[in-house]
């Protein structure tokens, strides 16, 4: 079973070196307590955490699965241990307000210990994880009464909270949910019912009481998405100072037996006239659940990163100690019976694949965190503008890092198995459950094929022409500006940035101009343009982490050793070398026509 | 759960159409037997079996796994019964010689077979397929007393067989096993002392008898491979007459826990001063297993096609079925509520992939069948040189049908669950199964590394400095010729070939040229060469078949519709669009510097 450590070196390089996180914090109305000092004592309080009690969990909650009983479910052995130990440290509130007991952390400190957790055990990090819309839902769109009820069980993670949004009959397209609300008049409440599927932590025995946040119809609401209001559905009903009352009839039908996160109860909640609780407007819940969307999926695309680590973290422990013929180039451990396996170039190229798309879609998130973090200080500023600007910002990152760092994290994982050659594929050595745990990243919170069209029809087709990539690539030219003459790596990786981001905006111009003509071509490129579109801008990130790294190294001014700066330089090299050149071959396939793809008849798939 | 359903039509089409499988069948010592109505009837008659009796057992299989106590394995509920009627139906010796029992056809017809019954039931099918290579094993190498006492009942499958190589410390590098063999100077058998790990098939409770073909060293052996020995070792013993005696000190310690093919058991063997007897000559054990390697190799490369097939057909079931959303070229099922999820490019793109590397990969996989057949009508001719030959060219398609068949076969596999969606990931629905049944292929029989080390290394430059290459080049330009000029699709195809194979030759050359300077170029290249070269490779195979289909459409004389053949040319051209593009970044990283992959010291991977 690999040992996870908590990648912190790397994680603070982001932060202190790259990304310029703590004058970023100082700008912010919640980021006056996370100090270097307090940031490194919270990293290290995760890490503990993680390692010590989240970790040796993963294997085991892995093999025992929930298991369910008469609607109710039990999480693996130690599973409720470890999130009283993790309500305990307070770690659930990191960013949220104090008056409701959190800490008012700036968001990214939030989601860099979800990293932490995750990466440790995917499926328990799921529980607190799910609590976080329904949190944010509350805070935003709850009544003063409201807050007052749910958000300081929830804040400490006394409470868990939900997301109900898929049925049987759908999941991506909303518009066919059935589940209705009916008005009880005599106090105002809502009786909801209907069946939701794939509800993550919809129910387990980690808390006393689940939160769930409902899209239901009102009678007479008008057909499709603009008819969907939202409700607080509690698992258990209370009183108006909070207090547990009787249990509300929501009751879970069974539990999933899925691939993986085997330790993450997934269930069918049945709603049988079950109490609830409009919260936002009527009719407007879809809007309302789009507030926190861009948050939720980075949260989601975050698991990328997690299993990428994982998986390397692993893949390179063994590499180096499994023994296993003689490098091409001469003997290098003679007094072995044959060489580590880390010295064959093609068990390299995985390693570095891993360690790339690792580090790479870190960079990537902790910059959208960023963003995140002042769209958060204007929600709380009630500045509706900026709020509005900086979801729109960020709304451009959230399909590339969902889509494209979750692909990247399959990727990882297979990668990890296959540097194990066939112990890879045991039980035992927890690799093939990484793969397995990696692979839901793509599918839940939007499949990659969904965010493709969220990226390219939504955010740069429909929004502003085109305008997301020429934003995006004016951040490429300004950074490579200085080093376009320059020999040397950094000097090659700018002049390639450059080559790619003017590639960029034509294909997109191309889109533009093909898929006025062609309503198909934008279905047809998209998925291919998300995956063109992530591999440029972690080029960027790569290129970006080398140059602070070869300054740092110049000046003599690094933290870290020179060792550590040069490991950096040496994988964007690889990436730009071996990663970066996949985006051709996505670019022609984006731009082929519709023809080839359309033009086969439904019938004629298959011949059987 | 997908049905499977054989794809006979696909099958018949390349053996007829495209292959020209009959009239070579004319040439072949042992083709009499295999005409059309009579391989009609087989196909028919294994349809029958894998449809009803194997395919149902699939998901019970991996549900229930192999169970293991106390030395013993009983297989899923169903297994036997299934195993029994394979061995009712006479299925186990279709290629092997009537003197046995077998039916004495050609090898082809028996590996059609596997990839009808596998794709079923993959784990189904490593009970009879393992016993392929133990009964290749003594037919060329056993003595008379041998064959007469093991090959009728391994042939008519009332026994079976495995291989086992594989040792805790070494799975590629066999010069590392340890298992030791000492004479019985009594009566010239060996006590057989060791364990092997890994061992498919090796203890179960189909058959009443085992028998493994096992690597051993004499006492004395020179050191690596050259002092290999291979062993026959029964589970039960037997005496000179084929009847079974006592029970030989072979055990069974336990059975691995696995991602997938969970139905088959995957068995850890002590040899405990085993009663073992030398088959071959002493200390070319290794040259001997090398005989029937590409044979067995191919045999996994199916599996890619098996999944992919597999996969597809629940993906296209689905894909029709599940309504999602409206196309964006307007609705298509307007009385519905939702337009099917196949009327959307980018679920399109999915399906025709899975169908472009399903069909592709039959037909290298059916090609090489062809050579394989006249490779055993060599041996069976005791014809050296031709067998030579023929191995020697069946060794240059090998490694590649095996590394890069399967690579895609686990694409496909994933693909069909991103059909699904978050139903994809529930293991009721059977595609995630399918997943990790695939996932194996790229890691036993030698993984995808091994394999490019195989093909570019001693296949494409030590064997003959690329000729290979050039070979399969002038088989390119030969179909290309008389399309050069043409307009549609063939043409089409036609030029990009020719393109991709100078380029091919090209690449090759520089790879030797630079390898000759720096010795970590094979293994910094290897892995991208075999993907490269499996993309052209199936670019041909897709082109041959659109070729085929077009003239019989102009021709009028096609066994099928028209709509059957244009349904072939429509999966051409999308594949030569959309998929043959990956060709260039494989080139592109394969002839990328080793600089990138080799700088990072060891202890620099990461910094923990």
């Amino acid at each position: 079973m690999p040992l996870y450590k908590a990648p912190l070196r790397d994680i603070k390089f982001l932060m202190r070196d790259v990304l310029g996180y703590f004058p970023h914090y100082e700008t912010l109305s919640n980021g006056a307590d996370a100090t270097p000092d307090m940031v490194d004592a919270i990293l290290e309080g995760i890490a503990t955490l993680s390692e010590q009690v989240l970790a040796p969990l993963n294997l085991s909650g892995d093999q025992e699965g929930c298991y369910f009983n008469n609607g109710e479910v039990t999480t693996p052995q130690g599973f409720k241990q470890a999130y009283q130990e993790f309500v305990d440290g307070g770690w659930q509130g990191l960013s949220f307000p104090e008056e409701f007991g959190g800490q008012n952390l700036p968001t990214s400190i939030n989601l860099i210990k979800a990293e932490i957790i995750g990466s440790a055990n995917w499926s328990f990090a799921m529980y607190p994880g799910l609590s976080m819309g329904c949190i944010n839902t509350i805070l935003e769109y709850g009544t003063e009464l409201q807050k007052q009820q749910y958000m300081p069980s929830l804040v400490s993670g006394q409470w868990s909270g939900t997301m109900c949004l898929t049925e049987p009959q759908c999941g991506t397209d909303l518009a066919q949910v059935k589940t209705k609300a009916e008005l009880n008049e005599a106090d105002g409440s809502y009786r909801i019912t209907g069946t939701k599927i794939f509800i993550s932590a919809g129910e387990h025995d980690l808390t006393d009481n689940i939160i769930h946040i409902v899209l239901a119809r009102l009678p007479g609401a008008p057909k499709g998405t603009r008819g969907i209001s939202l409700f607080i559905v509690p698992k258990v009903n209370i009183d108006d100072a909070g207090e547990l009352t009787s249990r509300n009839s929501v009751t879970c039908g069974s539990i999933e037996h899925k691939m993986g996160i085997r330790a993450s109860a997934t269930a069918v909640l049945n709603f049988d006239g079950a109490t609830g609780y409009l919260i936002g407007k009527e009719n407007e819940g879809l809007q309302a659940m789009f507030t926190f969307m861009n948050t939720a999926r980075i949260g989601t695309a975050l698991q990328g990163v997690c299993h990428a680590e994982a998986s390397y973290q692993g893949a390179l422990a063994y590499a180096k100690e499994r023994q296993s013929m003689r490098a091409l180039s001469g003997k290098k451990q003679p007094d072995d019976v044959a060489d580590a396996i880390i010295w064959h170039p093609d068990v390299r190229k995985m390693l570095l694949t891993q360690r790339a798309f690792a580090q790479g879609g870190r960079a990537m998130i902790f910059h959208a965190a960023k963003i995140a973090d002042k769209m958060f200080n204007a929600i709380v500023a009630g500045d509706t503008q900026k709020q509005q600007a900086y979801d729109d910002e960020l709304g451009f990152y959230t399909p590339i890092l969902k889509g494209f760092i979750t692909e990247l994290g399959v990727e990882s994982a297979n990668l990890g198995m296959q540097v194990f050659g066939g112990h890879g594929y045991i039980h035992e050595h927890g690799m093939e459950q990484i793969a397995r745990d990696a692979r839901i990243a793509t599918l839940y919170e939007g499949t990659t094929g969904i965010q493709s069209l969220d990226l390219l029809g939504r955010k740069v087709l429909m929004a502003n022409k085109g305008q997301a990539i020429r934003d995006f690539s004016k951040v490429i030219f300004a950074f490579a500006k200085p080093h376009l003459f320059s020999r040397g790596p950094i000097g090659r990786m700018a002049r390639t940035l450059c080559k790619r981001a003017i590639e960029w905006n034509v294909m997109t111009l191309r889109i533009m101009l093909g898929a006025a003509k062609d309503r198909e071509l934008v279905g047809s490129a998209s998925v291919d343009y998300l995956m063109y579109s992530g591999y440029v801008m972690m080029g960027y990130f790569w290129a970006l982490q080398a140059e602070k790294s070869a300054t740092l190294i110049k000046n003599g001014q690094g933290v870290e050793s020179n060792d550590f700066y040069t490991a950096n330089i040496q994988t964007a090299e690889f990436y730009f070398e071996r990663l970066l050149p996949r985006a051709s071959t996505h670019k022609q396939s984006a731009l082929a026509s519709t023809k080839s793809v359309m033009q086969m008849k439904n019938e004629n798939f298959n011949f059987l």
